[in-house]
């Protein structure tokens, strides 16, 4: 049994088709004396053969899934324009006496060196765009077809890795699956496989493609990461079985889709989902969800040496806001530190980093900074419906001194001129204890609360999610975790403001009818399990769910909630 | 201005007296021929000598400061019995004509070299113990003063070290202090120095000796560590005014040693003090507290390489028990991890140590060796008045398994006809939000509370107490660490047991009014501030104190908190 990362979710099984075409560009290569001019004009036909498939495809994905992902291709075209890139194979041709086809993979690997090395996400993966249009290149000088030739029969493609333009081609009516040695969920292949709804999962190592043969019957859990290489009989039994449910479910959500988040007895909440980088914007629309319960906004800062500037976050969240339109996107400020490093920053080294110089301590430590992340926040906030969250709060003067800073980034863009929502709403996350017990007071000064039970279960049971010695101590079921939860949403209510949560519990079916009894207002999750939420609320009474919750809040172990939930809440 | 590790409290103004014998042992070397016979001969005279010296010492002691710190000298003693120590150094003179200072030094090098290379503390400690033998001897053979000729004038102690023996025979008329560059708080000349009533600063670095010279001024602040070289007259003078109020105050706890705990209206509280090693026991009984609010039992396991049996842990509990005779004793069961690590458990290396594998976790992961710690805590408990404490306790489970492992231990002593007491108190560390949130639950199941505020305000705010960028941030005036003092002890009265507090809090004199206005039944700090504790307590109504934590209990920050507090508790 091999595992990767799960990127798109769903369960398929079929056979492998198997490709080894990560090698193809220097294989490619070819030591034999050229004739240099019959050579450029290889390359010359290849380039405009690959302009014109390229934009065709554009053209189509526009079509298909719209201009953001369309855009994706945009960035392919330019290199074809690009002198450093094409006129520099041709030079080798002329100099070196080189094949079209070795010019085109000795240029492709340098350039593909020279941005895999750079700190910056966003040009990381200039790389894979760079073996996208090469390997094009290559195809179309040694006269092999275009495109792949796919079987006609449904499928899983299983490569060293998957480039945006041919997941784009994949034919949609037989690939059930694509699964890669490299790769990750924030690919803009594993993006697109998401547009497109093929289950997928990428970086399953380098073993891959050693222990996975064309033509075996494979299973791949899109939402696992698990796949199945020449399953037994009963296992692939269990798997059909999982697959039907999963499609009658999303029949079902299908069905709702369009629906309100509504009980039987007419209370309405709110269902949002957690985003973690712009280009999921469409596909999160798509899903039916209300707005962004949670936009981190730490992706325009990791990975990279630089400190993202005004222009660039400005751009960033003006896309989401536009993208979303009517629809509210809460954006949480820079949480970095813990678990999530920031080379830019140099933050220090400590020895309890979820105890440490984190997130909101961080961002007032450093106002010069956090001023840079409000003004780009405000000014986007003329293009949509934002909301600005503040995380790891603890101390009331946290939350003042945030909130001057706000102001203070009022007032400049005032005094320049610039438009932005001066009715924009501020919130704070609920995840340290220490602010969950003074949520009475901290509820005068927000516009509303979301609790992070994440975090909030790892402080308040001084339990860290990620070790795995004391993990069976980790749960949001602990009754102290359900009372905290209880009193923000209480304290909230008081001072007229809402609730939400946006931890993992708030995508468990488990925890739908006890949230809601608690008084929730909102829940955001992964998108992927929101429609399951959903169809809980809408056959749930809220008068129920309250006498339900009452009850939980007297019982004293996690092991009485979970089963008195087993009973009653499903 | 220098700085070294604080180990026996008060100030202390007096010239310098500056001793370098740290070197007397290797500087008696002799490379000129000798007389073996003569050499033998007066190796023999001075163990005879040094015999006598160490038994007159002995007995002096036992007078002055009890069998208990007598008993340091005793391990002195046996040395000069064992013939692998004093015969190895005959046989260097036998056989290397070595003279027989050079004889004694060379044997002394090696064992001290062999014995600080061992993992186990006490072993460590016993370089101590040769030390200050082998300098007794070394002066015995060249005829020098048996004891050093101290000033007959005040002076201040500078040195490279101290020996047991040599702080036991300062001229206590005359000396002021001791200041030395190496050792810590827990050598026995540090114990012996908190006996003495001596101001004490120990382990002030290697460079202690270049920056203080015999004669110079000094001032030594043994509360804080601090140390002034040649004080300006302003310095001076602050000190002096320092160290009268000091004296002042320490004269108003003598009056008042006697004197219970009581408010000006009557209210009854207990004041007991932290433990670190059972040698302290005696000096602790002299301070006048009331019984041992935390004994930490991790002494016993830390800084060793192999785990202390059942008889060897039973004979350190017993220790304290009879010790302390009526006077209670709560022991707190194993709480390594986090911080303090534990070579003999080869504890995992993790990311956030205070959320991870600690304290009961480890206990309950490992019930074959909290069994040994249960008998051995139950065995002694027949000769005195323990009570038994467990950490770090989130879930209720968690209690109710080692009570469980309790019972069992329990039984088993019955089945062996061992003795123990019946009713022995069982308590918990309230020190985890989780359970301060779920006190009343707990509040059924043990027999009482105690706060823990250092982790308690880590994990309610997700501050590490020792990150120096986050520490304006750690608070126990916290309005939220309050709420959770303020709920666990009503939460115990609601349930007819009692709540001490083991904190730094509980030895903060601002917060003693607010403490016992929040109903807080016992307070337990380091022995040398609770006689302040003291103090306040018996300044104060209880009724006012209700009212004063009623208002606090209203406020919202830090800041207002302290504020109120020096306005109307002190």
């Amino acid at each position: 049994m091999l595992k990767g990362i799960p990127v798109s979710a769903g369960i398929s099984i079929a056979p492998v088709l198997r490709l080894t075409h990560e090698t193809a560009i220097t294989q490619a290569e070819s030591t034999t004396p050229v004739d240099a001019a019959q050579e450029l004009g290889l390359l010359s036909k290849s380039v405009e053969q690959a302009r014109e498939q390229l934009e065709k495809l554009k053209e189509q994905t526009e079509e298909q899934l719209g201009s953001e992902k369309a855009a994706i291709l945009s960035a392919h075209i330019a290199f074809l324009d690009d002198p450093a890139f094409v006129g520099e194979m041709g030079a080798l041709i002329e100099n070196q006496q080189l094949a079209a086809s070795a010019a085109v993979s000795q240029v492709a690997d340098q350039f593909i060196a020279l941005f895999e090395s750079m700190d910056d996400a966003y040009m990381k993966e200039r790389a894979d765009d760079i073996r996208d249009v090469s390997r094009c290149l290559i195809r179309n000088i040694s006269g092999s077809d275009t495109v792949i030739s796919y079987p006609e029969e449904p499928f899983i493609l299983v490569a060293w890795d998957v480039t945006p333009s041919e997941t784009l081609q994949l034919p949609l009516q037989h690939v059930r699956g694509i699964v890669t040695a490299k790769g990750g969920a924030t690919s803009h292949a594993a993006i697109l496989a998401r547009s497109l709804g093929i289950p997928a999962v990428m970086g399953a190592g380098d073993t891959l493609m050693e222990k996975v043969d064309s033509g075996s019957l494979l299973i791949i859990d899109g939402t696992s990461g698990q796949l199945i290489v020449s399953p037994d009989a009963d296992t692939l039994a269990a798997y059909q079985e999982k697959a039907a449910q999963e499609e009658k479910e999303r029949q079902l959500y299908e069905a709702i889709k369009e629906l309100p988040a509504e009980t039987t007895d007419g209370h309405r909440v709110h269902l949002m989902a957690n985003m973690a980088v712009p280009e999921e914007s469409d596909a999160l629309i798509a899903s039916g969800v209300e707005g962004i319960g949670l936009f981190r906004s730490e992706f325009l800062f990791m990975d990279r040496s630089t400190l993202p500037d005004e222009a660039e976050q400005f751009a960033a969240y003006k896309h989401v806001a536009v993208a979303f339109g009517d629809k509210p996107v809460i954006i949480r400020t820079l949480d970095v530190g813990g678990d999530k490093h920031l080379p830019a920053l140099a933050l220090p080294q400590e020895e309890n980093p979820f105890l440490g110089f984190r997130a909101m301590r961080i961002s007032l430590a450093r106002p010069e900074l956090f001023l840079v992340q409000l003004r780009a926040l405000l000014r986007a906030s003329a293009f949509g419906r934002l909301l600005i969250m503040f995380p790891m709060i603890s101390h009331l003067e946290q939350l003042r001194e945030a909130k001057r800073l706000l102001e203070q980034a009022k007032a400049e863009l005032r005094a320049e001129g610039i438009d932005f929502d001066e009715k924009i709403a501020v919130g704070m996350m609920m995840e340290i204890p220490g602010a969950c017990l003074q949520a009475d007071a901290f509820a005068k000064e927000v516009d509303f609360f979301s609790i992070g039970t994440n975090d909030l279960v790892q402080y308040t049971l001084a339990v860290d999610r990620m070790n795995a010695n004391i993990a069976e101590l980790y749960s949001y079921y602990h009754p102290a975790v359900l009372r905290l939860i209880s009193q923000v949403i209480e304290a909230s209510h008081r001072a007229g403001i809402w609730t939400g949560l946006c931890g993992e519990m708030a995508g468990d079916p488990l925890a739908t009818k006890l949230l809601l009894g608690l008084g929730l207002d909102e829940f955001s999750g992964a998108a992927s399990v929101m429609p399951k939420v959903k169809e809980r609320i809408r056959s749930i009474s809220v008068e129920e769910a309250k006498q339900l919750a009452e009850h939980v809040l007297t019982l004293s172990t996690v092991d009485e909630v979970v089963q008195y939930l087993k009973d009653k809440a499903l």
